[in-house]
């Protein structure tokens, strides 16, 4: 045990995601023998994220004002919306470049384990939207994963009724990827999103 | 890309070490949904380590004051120094319970690719301890790698003229290992350093 101040610090890192005891103390240490400045300048980044930062009213994700910068922006497709769990999923996306809708952040994913049904998440805030905006289709683009395919179930079920078109994005094997080292879950999946390449 | 803040926070994150841009991102989001007392702590703890921690006078361990609370316990054998390279080492040895001796941290070891040699070292102030304490031992615990085994050396021979004890901590097996997995180096220290087991 170090004292006071030293295992204070290390204690608040440690709680921090991905951070284990071991590298606490290595970041501790990376602090106490920094520059002053610098480290200045790490402490005010966490406090203005936190003052600063909200969530979009409209679509949930990471904004410094009411609204986020995609949500304001006139040039994209107001009749498509994009669902994903959380706004780093947003930005994955908006590096393809392919999409050019809006977006609509979950903050998670349905995870009865966990204790996050349907009403944890934005939910009713999305079908408020559909109510309220022109909107055409939704592509349900949460995690490959158990938690992501019953969030997009539940939603699959849910917008049926209401006349819009909803697609989920495609499984199938990564590009780049290797056929033998693809699990059988993704190749099956492949297989059964197989597409004609007929000229 | 996201917006201001939330980038700078990840970029700052970034410079920490062993935190790459993922998990920057992955604490970013972290401190963005946490609750705002945790993570105004987090901010405090760092700027108050960096306001009141300093390297204590004496031996150069971490301290809140002039000097750290073993070169301030009088129960400590002031004739026997440890030699450790930074404060964790420190630590390490305390939690032994086998030392009662003081320490002195270097601050580093002999790395000429770094640009590291011994004068950006603590050496200078050991040497007038040796002057000004009454000292008649000393133990070199540096880091059983190149650096410290350089800076052991390196030590040894500083100390060669000086009239006190110069140990080195013993290599070998450790503790719970296996023979077999025991790199060369290891297990022939572990033979030169053999111990006799006549009762």
């Amino acid at each position: 045990m170090y004292e006071g101040a030293v295992q204070e610090l290390i204690d608040e890192l440690g709680r921090l995601p991905g951070v284990g005891p071991k590298s606490a103390q290595r970041i501790a240490f990376h602090i106490l023998e920094a520059d002053p400045e610098d480290m200045k300048r790490l402490a005010t980044s966490i406090t203005t994220v936190k003052e600063r930062v909200q969530f979009c009213e409209i679509c949930g994700n990471v904004t410094e004002e009411a609204t986020c910068s995609i949500c304001r922006d006139t040039r994209r497709d107001p009749s498509v919306i994009c669902v994903v769990e959380e706004s780093k999923d947003v930005i994955a996306v908006e590096r393809t470049r392919s999409f050019k809708g809006r977006y609509h952040v979950l903050g998670g994913s349905i995870n009865p384990i966990a204790g996050i049904g349907p009403e944890q998440l934005r939910i009713r805030e999305l079908m408020t939207r559909l109510s309220d905006e022109q909107i055409q289709e939704i592509i349900i683009a949460t995690d490959p994963n158990l938690e992501g395919e019953a969030t997009a179930t539940y939603l699959g079920r849910l917008l049926q009724s209401i006349g819009v078109t909803v697609s989920r994005l495609a499984s199938g094997l990564p590009v780049g990827g290797d056929l033998e080292y693809a699990d059988e879950v993704t190749l099956g999946r492949a297989f059964e999103g197989r597409r004609s390449v007929s000229s």
